[in-house]
């Protein structure tokens, strides 16, 4: 059955998140939660469509939805099977088009929008198969998943050879890590209790409900001044005692010395790593700190733009974990390539989440990883956020500090109609009586 | 007198070079040279405005005109006062926007706006002074220059001391240099050769017609296929004989293996610098590269995002020649701590021009960085292409292959009201009847 683009329609949905500060951070104290989202609408007779976004935080949204549109020529009016038999060039069409890559290449607002709809993409080729993206993937060979990735500019630190060789390593023992998964999900920790915006009696007392629930790691955002940083460690060590993992999360706040100086401020509270220390763009500056601030470890990640400062990042051993976003990369494919890279060189993927729809992606491709690329689950775990998932068909499940893995067709992040006529900006009702 | 910005105004102007293959390269076989143009508006009875672009190549620019517009409030009812008396303050307020960095951070469209405004503002400054740019930079103290600068994220590699170090041995001597320029200008080399869609006759009779116009330095556009590569450089080196210089550009399409392959392959006919050898988010790369073919030199930047992506190129001498584009990093403010960041570590900054009104605005940057900063002319050149200056109320000026120092107040980019008319996408009279 030929189903072919017919197409592309994109929404501006905003969560006034900024209202109770949930989500806020050092650099970002005010976020509205937002998603550039699209759906691909098709000519199936069953109506499949594909639904993807990419997250944002409020203003700016609309930027996103621009370059979605800009994008969405390259997809209307063809057939979903030419673009499934031959992945890396159709990624290649978008991220190369010939234009289009001038206002990027392949980072900021061009490539969140790509993120949108190259995940939209997977999600209709998923809805078609009958699975979930991670089955999906986990059904396809090391040959279709390398067929998938552009290594234009990582030929020197990954070959598709070399991929290939990862994938078919772990091709045999496919089957156990998936019965695992279906059983017992894949382990997460949580940042609802430490986002900076909350008082102290607040970030004491939901550490003790996070305990009750079941968590055993915890993150905790820092960098607003070194005196709230070192009160604020020293109630969440005191909740959460001496053995569970205390994460740290600097939101890009300091310069690469200033880093530097304020983790050896926190080292007696021993968190596990300092994530986002300085810029994302700053490989040399990740690894001067990974080298300073030893035991602590460096993750980062989520504002990384793309497979190329990735790659960066693992040949300068700047990052410990890696940090993955599904939307700020260009979607599945890349991903795929950072996958790659990531277990070439021996560092965990840790993946972003939290914002919207983030966790109900990430956790495909967590369990992908898990069961097709890492084969390992230590030092390995997903970041969890609890708001807004009641805006989703298929919102995430968690069950004693693990994401189940989910089995209806499809990425899931397909939003409710509701949602997306009551959050539209700036027309929605939330806005209009804002 | 205080002056208050009332209003921002963007436009979508494109010109249909694509017609003609004049700018086309390896990347971008079709470009159709655009601008998002912004005009500030103001209350100052002389009917003072602020002009500022950035360069786009057609599709897409409409979504740098939607960042633009998200990027105006930021300015609309401010003094100009305000913003002049803290500059780095004013600059941070743009790309630390706590809902709209998420879109970046500093990267991409949000950056190619924030040039295009933070431009319009220093045109408007500059005005008001009733000086070019230059001069406005040139008659400023080394403290207020420095004061113009946000350092976030640079001072591992350049302090404020170290920067106002910089521009204080300079400035006694700052009179001789602004009179050399004043009488001689800066020196120029040119692209309009060699570009890439041009016919081996074409490229053959307009190297001729350059060195008839007094041209002593060449670049070529390479990266199609070897043998075609092979086959042009030839025929350039045989026109421009051994002694004049010649420059390759890749325009990013080569992975690290191959530029380095494809470098060794063209180093008979004695290239001086290989320019983008792959991307422009590849500072280990360009390092690796810059190694292996010794004594070619690398050059980037004309897509090197930020002053963080500059700042690594520089500690990791990936590159030789520092190519910075007056709109693709956000501004004068930004321009200025790369220069000083260049001069820290000894390199010659040969800014990235052609396209629409870069030529117009690097002028200036040369100028200004040779009488403050560099106070050296050697191994310096500034990039210049021939078309679409008509549409500039002060077009560059060329003699003797050097540009002419501007004089007229602002920052030379503003345009015709008949090219913003006919040139509009997708209303003008050039779009209707395509």
């Amino acid at each position: 059955m030929t189903i072919t683009i017919t197409n592309l329609v994109t929404y501006d949905v905003r969560f006034p998140t900024s209202r109770t500060f949930a989500g806020s951070d050092a650099m970002h104290p005010d976020p509205d939660y937002s998603a550039a989202y699209v759906i691909l609408q098709t000519d199936s007779p069953q109506g499949l469509e594909g639904y993807g976004l990419t997250f944002t935080i409020g203003r700016g949204t609309e930027v996103c939805v621009a370059a979605i549109r800009a994008l969405a020529p390259l997809l209307i009016g063809r057939t979903l099977e030419s673009i499934t038999t031959n992945m890396a060039a159709f990624w290649r069409s978008l991220t190369s088009e010939s234009q289009l890559r001038w206002i990027g290449p392949e980072k900021g607002v061009i490539h969140l929008a790509t993120a949108a709809v190259v995940n939209a993409l997977w999600d209709l080729y998923a809805r078609v198969e009958g699975k979930s993206v991670w089955k999906l993937l986990v059904d396809m060979s090391p040959e279709q998943l390398v067929a998938c990735i552009d290594f234009r500019y990582i030929t020197d630190a990954l070959t598709p050879e070399e991929a290939l060789g990862i994938l078919q390593r772990n091709v045999a023992t496919r089957v156990q890590r998936e019965a695992e998964m279906l059983q017992k999900g894949y382990p997460a920790y949580t940042t609802s209790a430490g986002w900076l915006g909350y008082s102290d009696e607040r970030l004491r007392s939901l550490c003790r409900e996070a305990i009750a629930r079941g968590w055993t790691q915890f993150k905790l955002k820092v960098g607003a001044s070194l005196q709230d940083d070192l009160r604020r460690i020293q109630i969440m060590r005191e909740e959460i005692g001496p053995d569970r993992k205390l994460m740290v999360d600097a939101n890009q706040v300091w310069d690469v010395n200033e880093a530097i100086a304020h983790m050896q401020a926190l080292a007696p509270y021993h968190p596990w790593w300092i994530e986002e220390p300085t810029s994302p763009d700053d490989v040399l500056g990740h690894a001067t700190i990974a080298r300073a601030i030893a035991p602590i470890k460096v993750a980062t990640g989520e504002h990384v733009q793309n497979r190329v400062i990735f790659k960066q990042l693992f040949q300068a051993n700047a990052m410990h974990f890696c940090q993955i976003d599904a939307c700020r990369v260009g979607g599945v494919n890349e991903i795929l390539a950072i996958l790659l890279m990531a277990a070439k060189f021996g560092v965990p993927v840790c993946p972003h989440a939290g914002g919207v729809g983030l966790c109900e992606y990430v956790q495909h491709l967590s369990i992908f990883d898990y069961i097709c690329v890492s084969a390992s689950l230590e030092d390995r775990m997903l970041e969890y956020s609890a708001h807004l998932h009641e805006h989703f068909f298929d919102p995430v499940v968690i069950e004693d500090g693990h994401y189940k893995a989910p089995l209806a067709p499809g990425y899931s992040v397909k939003m409710l109609p509701e949602t997306l006529k009551a959050y539209a900006f700036p027309d929605g009702e939330i806005w209009r009586q804002a």
